[in-house]
């Protein structure tokens, strides 16, 4: 028997629960342990609703909210993919590509077709809102990072150039942001020795 | 030295990096742990993007998702207080409300306006988007009850009669979603005396 619309809407909700065992590499601000990609969504959600007077361009909040969201659901599949970690970056968008296919395919052909869309601007790193998730996506683990007196950049051994490579394009959604986090968060860091020079 | 703006501002998005330390009584999915507040709200966030279709009344989702995001910041001062637990539910109010003035008061004056009135606002449930927001929230641990087996259920030995009274405004947000969730999550489980009767 077909699914009905409720039911495969609430299908992909329960699936999505997976999210909550998605790891990442940052840890909470009192470091005590690492969070997972739903706890860094809600981080960034929040974050957003704070922050979006500083793009640098006019975002639509709901859209940007809405990719922040849920571009990180591939991973329940795909998992989580170090910044740092190379080998791994050179098979990850294939993983991802996969896992898209599987996951919005729950969904009801409208819905599916809409999630796929906002996960694909999100990765194409384009629109005004692209740019400022991006920034978000940046800057949290930033700030968790600098909070947990650098634990995560210490235990990789991260070099500022490292940092700033990764960050090349997070000044594109909003240079404000970008610069508190060059003047707050990584200068100290850098001085202290937490992230090698 | 007073602070300027965007350092309020990310000084109230580190604070709230501890909601995701605040366990709630419900399993993941699979039952292997609690999920935390911040789980929770991302969980309700996305589910409202997909749902919105089904409130009774129209509502503004962005609105929605931003009430449902924060509406439980409160907590990290004031704890999760478990919603059969009616001891602690005496003393809840008083307690969030002490919670909800610092915390807000982090933010600059106008931000701190607009949480916290968003936070009255779905206490109050009386717009369509309170509404709404208090069924994602009695719906989503109820899906993730009936996914694990009534984990928390059992390990409560909670009645019917309990959650009916719990959900008794539930479907004056969504009646479709309601009827959904009493037919596939609650009946079966009544059934197999999970739930007890």
């Amino acid at each position: 028997m077909e699914k009905n619309r409720l039911e495969q809407q609430l299908e992909f909700c329960l699936e999505i629960d997976k999210e909550k065992q998605i790891q990442r590499q940052t840890y909470l601000a009192d470091g005590s342990r690492k969070e997972n990609d739903a706890e860094h969504a809600w981080h960034m959600a929040v974050m957003t609703l704070l922050l979006s007077e500083y793009a640098n361009e006019q975002i639509d909040v709901l859209k940007t909210i809405a990719m922040l969201l849920i571009h990180d659901l591939v991973e329940i599949d795909a998992g989580d993919t170090y910044a740092y970690d190379e080998t791994a970056n050179a098979t990850k968008s294939e993983r991802e590509q996969a896992a898209a296919q599987r996951l919005f395919g729950i969904l009801p052909e409208d819905q599916k077709k809409w999630f796929r869309n906002l996960w694909e601007e999100f990765e194409a790193w384009d629109t005004p809102e692209a740019k400022f998730a991006h920034t978000m996506d940046h800057i949290q683990p930033i700030m968790l990072n600098a909070a947990s007196d650098g634990k995560s950049w210490v235990e990789h051994g991260v070099h500022l150039e490292q940092i700033l490579k990764r960050n090349a394009r997070t000044a594109e959604g909003s240079a404000a942001i970008w610069e508190y986090a060059q003047k707050n968060y990584l200068e100290p860091n850098v001085k202290n020795g937490r992230i090698i020079n």
